[in-house]
């Protein structure tokens, strides 16, 4: 019996258009299709798919047993997390020693802040496994602003918005140019780092980045709203230009 | 006359495959195709879309008048850069004028760090422009050492070859993942602040990502050899992982 392949296959940034043709071509040949979810939801990977799947595609869905439930300091957080992660693993090697390929949908790019790497970690060692690289999240997002993120010698520094605010604070201060992801009820915070570096008044803020409901926006001019998990906020560079 | 739409569209980072399912289709029916190359080579972004290129499609070489040759600070090399920039846009702009659309082709993504950028700029305010975001360079580097790049918290800083040492060392030592890129002869001096940094011996060396030479090693077992400017450096991050 041969060990079929683990794919992660990144569906870059929400747009099916923007999945790479290799991405493409493995998502609609696949006969599993694994995908993390929340529970109760259509879950966003699973979404962007829609209607590209082969029929009888087998589909595995992975319900995270918690997301904001418990706090990310609490040790139950990583323990929850960590006995789902293995629990995913057991039913996919299951698949794979079977013979038989799966496919993992992955938004953004696989290794790029991706709960995909959880499996990759426990997998990687036993089970063939090939990683397809996608247009991130952050690159839609810039994109969708209309505006070059990154010129000549710009530093570029990527922050997520789960950092601690005197952290932001140090790395908003050095950088050129900066993507902040993971914004959602991080909101205020991330917003008071960015004033306090002088940085409030040239941020964008993009919500649901190449999707239908995409918005665009100065966050000085969006930030009393709502603001969904997978928001991200750019600072363009402003580095040489001949 | 209709105005023709100038299309900026992302390649990725060399593997045709990992295209867009968009930009492939803009690349295959394009009658009019811009690229950048330097005087006398075939181009990298030309090289990508070989064989793709519809029947009688018109292409437009757009050479550098420099390279390496002068200095990035001499001021001769920005005027050079920017009679350069002018003299294409002038072209392109021509052909959209009467009614025709242009793709030019980018490596990488269009808006990180890419000379598309520059007749961007330049057009924006009369021309009708769609960008294409890809898969960057980086992503595809990171892929290529089959270890995750991010984690949880981890802060991602990205940088290039052509800063100062001491700005190097500044943003080296207090980012968790790193990025290098534009090394070729900057090797020595990413070397030696990567080492002032205590990151040399975690450090990965990255050559034609994706593409037919792909290389991948460990950068102290590498340093020796000449590296092209495309090549990346890549430190991953060890951030919170259940």
């Amino acid at each position: 019996m041969i060990t079929g392949t683990l794919y992660g296959v990144g569906l870059g940034p929400g747009d099916p258009d923007l999945l790479s043709v290799r991405s493409d071509r493995l998502v609609r040949t696949a006969r599993n299709v694994a995908f993390f979810r929340k529970a109760g939801k259509p879950g966003q990977a699973r979404r962007i798919v829609e209607g590209m799947l082969a029929d009888g595609a087998n589909e595995i869905p992975m319900e995270y047993p918690v997301t904001t439930e418990i706090p990310l300091k609490d040790p139950r957080y990583n323990e929850c997390l960590s006995g789902f992660y293995a629990n995913c693993t057991t039913h996919l090697r299951k698949l794979t020693e079977s013979g038989e390929d799966v496919v993992v949908l992955c938004e953004g790019d696989p290794f790029f802040y991706g709960s995909f790497m959880h499996l990759y970690e426990r997998m990687k060692d036993h089970t063939p496994i090939e990683i397809v690289p996608a247009i991130t999240g952050m690159s839609g997002a810039w994109t969708a602003t209309g505006l070059p993120v990154t010129w000549g010698d710009d530093v570029l520094t990527v922050l997520v918005g789960t950092l601690p605010e005197d952290k932001l604070i140090e790395h908003m201060g050095r950088s050129d140019a900066l993507v902040v992801m993971k914004i959602g009820r991080n909101l205020d915070k991330v917003s008071r780092a960015l004033k306090a570096t002088g940085r409030y008044d040239a941020a964008w803020l993009i919500e649901y980045a190449t999707m239908p409901g995409q918005t665009v926006s100065r966050l000085a001019e969006a930030e009393d709203s709502v603001t969904p998990y997978f928001s991200i906020i750019v600072v363009h560079g402003q580095g040489r230009r001949p």
